[in-house]
């Protein structure tokens, strides 16, 4: 806390003086008429660095983002690997498209639009949690490959590992966990990912993991494995 | 993990079977035509316990909501309570209304409707840190009353703290750190929170922090003090 406070009118400016970050304080001489306002927000530093946070967790902070069609088994393993990584003793959190579904993202639909912003919000969450120090799993079948690499640039140089769950359209179907594949085939569920909606597959992914002929343990062994060597600080 | 993998066929079905919360499993009798599908979204169960993210941080997840006009200190207050609770031993983050509309927010203007969704999301971001542990700070003007109510409510039963930054409009217009205040008053700057937007003065917070006559040290102590002894699950 830099300031004193000598007499009360000294003290009332300086008291609560915003850590404003001067490349991004608004120009007067600049302002657009645009109702966004963009260049009047100004951004405020934590003071908190991340080498704190990264001491004290032992580990980095970072992005595991899960993408693959519906019934992939994203969820599955998402919850499976946050509880390996927090047994190890990881600050973790997963993400999870569904469940984000009925909160933050509760006001979009399954339209093209509405499917990228659900990415993009999904990106800027994790991207929150990676700041703040977890290691955040993100779950979300995210189809479109230029969102997933926004997400990508969203985590701002934080580490960021793009997992395919590789399962054939034919497998996901066969498992239809939510009964969701019944009815995009019966026509009652439109823009549905693999059968009306597309899916971009990952080009180049950090990992692979095949959920149709390995197992869930050995997939969760896989990830904690690759994970944990590259994000631990501590031994 | 509790699955065994048989024979292929077997394990196909069972592998990756989602954890899915029968209550809020879609009814395809129940199917409405609308393109929300809200219905047919699961939600999915973490595998880590609150009780097992409590023990380990030593301390409840929680949202403090620090609401006031601009230039009433917000930021500098949430970002040196993080510091303090921080050099505590406290799990903490700041979601700072500023960098949120960088970021998530991105897309808002400052309409009613947009304020209005701006806050629902700083309360769905918060709630989620909470959820996973942090004491979240969340730093928003959050005009509205009824906002900052569902707000509340999204914390779903966590600890949920509304503070309020109590300083005059005088005074923030004198303080101006960003330079706002002139714009309005000359009507660059339209919807500006106090000048011709109405601000909803919390009828009963958890903390009313006097921004104008308390040094920030002392608003900082009042408020580490306040939650330290709420908040926490060992000494």
């Amino acid at each position: 806390m830099n300031h004193s406070g000598n007499t009360p009118e000294k003290t009332r400016n300086i008291m609560f003086s915003p850590d404003i970050d001067p490349a991004c304080h608004s120009d007067p001489g600049a302002w657009p008429a645009t109702p966004r306002r963009t260049n009047t927000l100004s951004r405020v530093s934590h003071q908190v660095a991340d080498v704190e946070r990264v001491a004290r967790a032992g580990h980095l902070g970072a992005v595991v983002w899960l993408t693959g069609l519906s019934g992939s088994g994203k969820s599955t393993l998402a919850m499976n690997l946050e509880r390996k990584l927090f047994g190890a003793g990881f600050m973790v959190y997963v993400l999870d498209g569904d469940n984000l579904r009925h909160g933050l993202n509760s006001d979009l639909g399954f339209s093209p639009q509405s499917r990228r912003e659900n990415t993009r919000r999904v990106g800027e969450a994790a991207a929150l949690f990676a700041d703040a120090g977890f290691v955040c799993i993100a779950a979300s079948i995210s189809p479109y490959a230029m969102d997933r690499d926004t997400a990508r640039s969203t985590a701002k140089g934080r580490p960021f590992f793009e997992l395919y769950l590789k399962a054939d359209i034919e497998t996901c179907e066969h498992r239809d966990p939510k009964g969701l594949y019944r009815l995009a085939r019966s026509g009652q569920l439109r823009d549905f990912t693999g059968i009306d909606a597309p899916y971009d597959v990952p080009k180049a992914p950090d990992i692979v993991v095949d959920t149709v002929d390995q197992t869930l343990e050995s997939c969760v062994e896989h990830c904690f494995e690759f994970l944990s060597c590259r994000l631990r600080t501590t031994r």
